[in-house]
């Protein structure tokens, strides 16, 4: 149990227009930061006002790429209170990639009492509207002024938050997407499994590319073959073809999504076949052109679910369930969102509930 | 031509013990800083004194790595003055790596003007012990105040100088280096060739584990088949076998490094053969095997040349030259370094000098 200090910001912000939030633009009044150094381990949690960070040039972050990042969101229920969705996931996943890039452990526990205690005290940023969210940023960097490639000797854990508009304004739309055969995400014995910055900044320019030709994400293949489906943009992907529905197994490669999670469980728990497993492009192919593909989504915090209507391979476009949305994709977008937002009976355990009896709502 | 205000530290640092500096552990009085801005383009380069950068927490470069570096350096000649070794080539290997992370290029000739400006400005920093010099660290970073994973529209053009002491202090020891055979650094279609940090964050668990065993450095394999050489730590490598000379071809994966084209150019204009192509660990081992093994070297700014006296693969041992540096990697070695303190004659045209009429020498 971290002791926690909480500096109050003297001034507060004017809060933006609802309505028009967009993701990740606005950031609240406050934030967590708890420093690391060898030898005395995390020390001196604190929220504190909202402001810039001061790092010597020499970074280790600047430099090297030590850094990652979770991502959850806060939900603003009808009764008023707030919900957080399986933010034990993030603490477990946010261990696992420090693991890979040399990064200290924090305590599941510690991690949770961080997101909880900073969304309490920024509770009137949750916004209301339908949709919209307070997203919350968890991550890690590395603070050592050396340029030596070794681990750095300190770290900032950091929390932020930004309220963040709903991701799907005029529905929940089926998107294009572009296979990119050329570019790739991540290999085996990278950090295709870890939430570390450097793969979001090499997967730019496969992204700009398939936007600048009309496609709203890329569907990643294997590092080896460019054969296997991986994930989609920043999503993890689920295919559905004759009734079963598959998703790529977790080979290393491949980033473990706590909504990908959470579809698979919720699948289970409604008696639909989900296999996790090596896909190839052909069986994506030759189930679309045989009439048998059914459903294709990609599973993420931000969008939750987004329903794939077209996939373009190699020149050639394959349409998905008439480039409509199909009723597994419509059914566990209900269900997740609804949970979410304390619509839904939570059978698993998922919801966590922050009180906000004093001063909720968008003031 | 950059137009480059100066603006002078009002105090001086102290100098550190020139002959205990270790690797990028100082920093010099002053630093080159330039601005971009999507629409407006880089602008307002200066010289300023050496202080801590103010960031907002949601800089991209904190979330999805979007960065890069260079590495060079400065050399104090016998004669006072300062001698870089093709700065040029930085300049254009960083605009590689900036097309490859969607990142704004700039112009050489910038690049090099800033280098030489702030070299000159800190020119009493340029050690004169034997082997100590004054590395030059330029880079690039994200700078937006937003989640979205897109290329940010702001970013930061540093560079940052550390005076560094003689990487082999008691001379140019073969080192035993470990082949890794479980994590990759990079794959075809990755970010390998590109300068990037995400690529260093992710090496540090290997070269970790290579260290708790005894061995000075990685050599990395191939992301498909772990089966062909690739890079050894952060350096190029290169094997002689049978009087002729191999390195891995720039295939993708592969830093294309200064040190290693120069060391192709040298090894030609001494009529040695020189092949770049694939390279298995069967060809090392059989040559080994066969005592066909003669020199194995790496390549790189920090140590110029690093001779390596043993391999560790898949559990077995294999000495190298006894153990013992050999003639070429001391032909080379003694070269290079000849050219860069001025001791040497450039033939190839890859010195520049900075004139340091005023106050050269560490004050």
């Amino acid at each position: 149990m971290l002791t926690i200090d909480i500096i109050k910001a003297k001034q507060l912000k004017d809060k933006p227009d609802p309505n028009n939030l967009g993701f990740g633009n606005y950031f609240t009044d406050h934030m967590f930061v708890m420093d690391y150094q060898e030898g005395m381990g995390w020390h001196n949690p604190r929220v504190k006002p909202y402001e810039d960070l001061h790092l010597d040039p020499s970074a280790v972050v600047f430099h090297y790429g030590q850094e990652m990042f979770e991502g959850l969101k806060a939900y603003r229920r009808q009764d008023g209170e707030i919900n957080l969705f399986r933010p034990d996931m993030n603490g477990k996943r946010l261990n696992n990639t420090n693991d890979r890039i040399c990064m200290p452990q924090i305590p599941v526990e510690d991690f949770v009492q961080a997101v909880r205690t900073l969304v309490h005290t920024d509770a009137s940023w949750v916004p209301e509207e339908a949709g919209t969210s307070l997203y919350i940023r968890p991550f890690v960097i590395a603070t050592e002024p050396t340029l030596m490639v070794n681990p750095s000797k300190s770290y900032l854990f950091m929390i932020i938050l930004s309220p963040v508009g709903a991701y799907y304004k005029e529905g929940l739309n089926p998107v294009r997407i572009y296979v990119e055969d050329t570019y790739v995400r991540a290999s085996k014995g990278g950090v295709g499994e870890a939430k570390t910055g450097g793969s979001y900044g090499a997967s730019m320019i496969a992204q700009k590319n398939a936007k600048n030709e009309g496609f709203a994400q890329v569907l990643w293949l294997d590092a080896i073959e460019h054969r296997y489906v991986e994930e989609v943009g920043t999503m993890n992907i689920f295919f559905k073809i004759r009734g079963k529905v598959y998703t790529p197994a977790l080979s290393g490669s491949i980033l473990p999504g706590i909504t990908r999670d959470s579809v698979i469980s919720l699948l289970k728990s409604w008696d639909i076949p989900i296999y996790e497993e090596r896909i190839s492009m052909d069986t994506i192919i030759e189930a679309s052109k045989n009439g048998d593909l059914e459903e294709v989504f990609g599973t993420g915090t931000a969008a939750v679910i987004s329903p794939v209507g077209g996939i373009h391979f190699k020149g050639l476009d394959f349409v998905v369930h008439n480039n409509e949305i199909g009723p597994i994709t419509r059914r566990i977008y209900d269900t997740l969102t609804g949970m979410q937002y304390g619509n839904v009976k939570d059978d698993f355990g998922w919801i966590e509930t922050i009180e906000d009896k004093n001063d909720h709502g968008w003031l």
